[in-house]
């Protein structure tokens, strides 16, 4: 059995705008069916979960009727921190099976990531896509900083796709800050990760110049 | 006396093309016209330098003609490495002063964040725009790799402004492939470098996507 947990917990304020920015509309659809359409196209039969404030739920279906959206999910409610949301979600993930965990305002990622993380989960149980650092990277320490090798750095992108049980269990720790995301918490239990590759475009959507970004994306025809 | 010392060394092969990217048109002009168009429009009066490969110079002079670039510059050779590029360009400029190295292929850069890096440079003799990393990042040791605290890295733009004494002194050092960026070689000399805030949209055009990018950043008229 596989899963997907989309979780879309933003509240949107960083866009400067009211409306949460999962919803904004990229090439004259809300960025979040963009998510949830990519991993229907990757397996139809997967279940599908999206994580979303209790706030924004009515919201969120009647933009589904308005846009007669018929990818078919299960809404479950979002919590405080994203911890707590992808908790919530994974009360309603079956076991044993995979669930990858998403972030609803990534609606790049492509298929073959999509496919090869659940691929290598199988036998790796915990695996997250990566991507090379572009630019010179500066540590700071104190007053001072430094730069370091770029090298020896990953930008980390999801879908992170886990054996459902070891999430589930992985989830059942106290919170801490330090769970940054699903990796970490999984981590947490002492259970290595598997790194592969993600792709350049699975830009996360948090800003006006992301979304104009996620404009061009779609204008060029190649997604 | 202030300077730019545009660095455009770039051969290109990333793009999958065989024109080097500082020379592909972006809205209908070349990338390498509109970061020079930058300096120029900060400062009229300032010495432009562009170091360019020998093998690229006429074709960038006839690249000129054909697009009547009125900006006046002076062309240096490149080298072998960005570090002997940086060398050949310092060569032809002058001390006292304040120089800005910047990337030949971020054309957008604003004007905010160039005039802020040659305004501090006056007193801190050594500074550098820098963006917040918005990704989760991991750190690679050998066959493990940890999530790291974001907050204490940066991601490292041009340009970057010296003291023009300062930085002729430290590219009197012999090379080392530690030299990634201008603020790494003066740092070898001992001298601490101030970071001051980048702008997002001035991203470095190296590959098909950020072409992409650079493309909508264009059409979406606010640069």
């Amino acid at each position: 059995m596989k899963s997907a947990l989309i979780v879309a917990g933003g509240k949107g304020l960083r866009m400067g705008t009211e409306l949460p920015k999962q919803f904004l509309p990229v090439g004259g659809k809300p960025v979040l069916m963009r998510t949830l359409e990519a991993f229907y196209t990757y397996d139809p039969e997967m279940r599908i979960i999206l994580v979303l404030p209790r706030s924004q739920q009515e919201y969120w279906k009647r933009l589904c009727r308005e846009y007669r959206f018929s990818v078919c999910h299960t809404i479950a409610d979002g919590g405080d921190t994203r911890f707590h949301s992808v908790k919530n979600g994974l009360a309603l993930v079956e076991a044993p099976g995979l669930v990858g965990v998403h972030d609803g305002v990534r609606p790049f990622v492509s298929q073959e990531v999509i496919s090869r993380c659940y691929a290598l989960a199988v036998e790796k149980r915990a695996v997250i896509p990566v991507v090379d650092v572009v630019e010179t990277v500066r540590h700071l320490e104190g007053e001072r900083s430094t730069t370091v090798n770029r090298d020896n750095y990953k930008l980390v992108q999801t879908p992170q796709v886990f054996d459902a049980a070891l999430l589930k269990e992985a989830y059942e720790q106290p919170y801490t800050s330090h769970f940054t995301d699903d990796a970490s918490v999984v981590e947490a239990l002492g259970i290595p990760v598997f790194l592969t590759a993600g792709n350049r475009e699975n830009i996360k959507i948090t800003t006006p110049f992301d979304l104009r970004i996620a404009t061009a994306l779609i204008d060029s025809c190649s997604i």
